[in-house]
């Protein structure tokens, strides 16, 4: 360890990390992703198309992201991978999946770092139709509809939808509204009152 | 009636309706009522401070309004009163007080009057904490906490709370991000799926 250090200070200190120009073409890819999931819809944005709006190979796109929900995560600053929750949620019995969902989700969103992303998703979507899909399509498509899909029951879709109702209400309700007593419940507290609600909407018949 | 008819030709026809100095009055009186909801929250504004930033005699929004509740209901433009909604919600059986809940709350919603108000309240909400906080108290003190009293269960408030998460959800996943089925499924396709989770917030143990 010593001499290594003593070698670093004869010879020029190698480089920690990524290079500055690495992480500026990481950003740049990372501003065209929003803007295209923005303005084309998560749905129709694709590998290809941000690495046209950004003037970059898709192999480079690819070279920093693995998949188009992971350009999703970065763009949205989204404090957790839709595939560490839905794996979360997904290991376990299947008659307290509800309450997993429920526990994860709210865990996320009351977090420090989820709180004002979540918030700032609420407003946008509200204040903007583009913004409004591109949730949708998000929320829907890569986390309840998968979920829903996975629980293998029929009509995942309403199901997804229906407990998207009541997941988005609740945010509505304990961080937007601020009603009492829901905004200042615990997790604990919380859990069992709304588990139910979200176990019957995935795996009731 | 030929009669009147030729006599109110001959005599300057009477003024029908409201005088235009009372009409500006009491639009003078709903402006101010806005302004305070928005500035002093529903709970706090009275009738008396809604006269005074009207500058006007306390009697003389008396004389328009029977109540606070009266003055929100034409401050917010809401398409239906609130003691009417209360009234068809409570009117029948215990045990489907959550199917009268989501179809009427639900129907308020879908028509063409109420849709632009529960998305202009909905989105004022989201971007103004003043706004959020007014539109709090109202629907849990002057709506769901009347319904969730009247129900005659523990923990009314707690039970106010957790109807208002499902149900300003289904507005968020219906209105604004318009996530399907539930946007385009009718009336008698969502209550079967919703009412059992507004009746056990209401009714359960």
């Amino acid at each position: 360890m010593t001499t290594s250090a003593d070698d670093s200070e004869s010879a020029p200190r190698p480089r920690r990390g990524r290079r500055p120009s690495g992480e500026d073409t990481r950003a740049t890819v990372v501003a065209a992703a929003r803007s295209e999931f923005a303005s084309r819809g998560y749905e129709t944005a694709t590998m290809r198309s941000i690495a046209r709006a950004a003037g970059v190979d898709a192999r480079l796109v690819h070279h920093y992201f693995d998949s188009k929900e992971d350009l999703f995560v970065a763009a949205m600053e989204l404090p957790i991978h839709p595939n560490d929750l839905i794996e979360k949620v997904l290991d376990g019995p299947r008659d307290r999946i509800g309450e997993r969902l429920v526990r994860f989700f709210l865990g996320v969103w009351d977090s420090p770092e989820g709180r004002p992303v979540i918030l700032a998703l609420v407003r946008s979507a509200v204040s903007h139709d583009d913004a409004a899909q591109m949730l949708q399509q998000f929320v829907t498509g890569a986390i309840l509809g998968r979920i829903a899909s996975a629980v293998d029951t029929p009509d995942p879709q309403m199901r997804a939808a229906l407990v998207a109702s009541q997941m988005t209400g609740l945010v509505f309700v304990r961080h937007v509204l601020k009603i009492e007593p829901v905004a200042s419940a615990s997790l604990d507290e919380l859990v069992p009152l709304l588990a139910p609600t979200v176990q019957r909407y995935l795996t009731a018949p």
